[in-house]
């Protein structure tokens, strides 16, 4: 009887400090981090194929980054907030980084697999913003 | 004994419950939002107070979105990802909402107010994109 209750409460335990560190991780994931945003900017005759940039390149990019990279993310651009104004960016991939100098050494010999790759999703040059998460 | 292990048994489903439920909630969090990125764009001359902003302007607006708003973020631009070019970016405030409608029906009874405390910490005219969370 003893050791059954203490097997629970051992397995309860575990199972809470899993939880509780589950929470922890989901709250302070991104401040601190460094954000490289590759951004597409619209313009008229620019092309952006979202599919192949969800499903190809950017897993192709993200492989390259290992355990430095925390997430990604990929938005797709609708519309400028401001009235009578047009579409900024087409679509941006961000990458969550831990350490910058840990992307550049990653992204530096792989930088002509990955520009051969942009033609196939794209004739826009993008814009690349590298920043710091504030909140 | 029986009843002992039942119990047992109870909340550890209970437990595991609550943990996948949170791993999911975390997970699919964002695709499916719209995000509405004000965007400063860095040129000389212009300036920045990050404290102001994060502190007085951002919580003002997200105060006027109410549930809508599922979080907001805040990024610091540091350089252009591209050798050579200038900062593409010094700022960059994200709301991430359910509903678009709804983020313009709050904004706008508020957009003089919002206007209004521009100059207490920038000069620069921003850019907003308007985008759905794709990744």
């Amino acid at each position: 009887m003893k050791v059954k209750l203490f097997v629970s409460l051992i397995m309860l335990t575990i199972c809470f400090t899993a939880f509780a560190q589950e929470k922890q991780s989901t709250a302070v994931a991104e401040k601190g981090l460094t954000k490289v945003c590759v951004m597409y900017p619209f313009a008229e005759g620019k092309t952006f194929d979202m599919a192949y940039y969800e499903t190809k390149h950017m897993p192709m990019v993200a492989g390259f980054l290992g355990s430095n990279l925390v997430k990604y993310s990929i938005e797709k651009g609708i519309a400028s907030g401001i009235p009578n104004q047009p579409l900024p960016f087409m679509a941006i991939g961000t990458f969550y980084v831990k350490s910058l100098s840990e992307y550049q050494a990653a992204i530096g010999p792989n930088r002509d697999a990955i520009r051969a790759d942009f033609p196939k999703y794209t004739n826009i040059s993008p814009v690349i913003l590298v920043s710091e998460v504030v909140k």
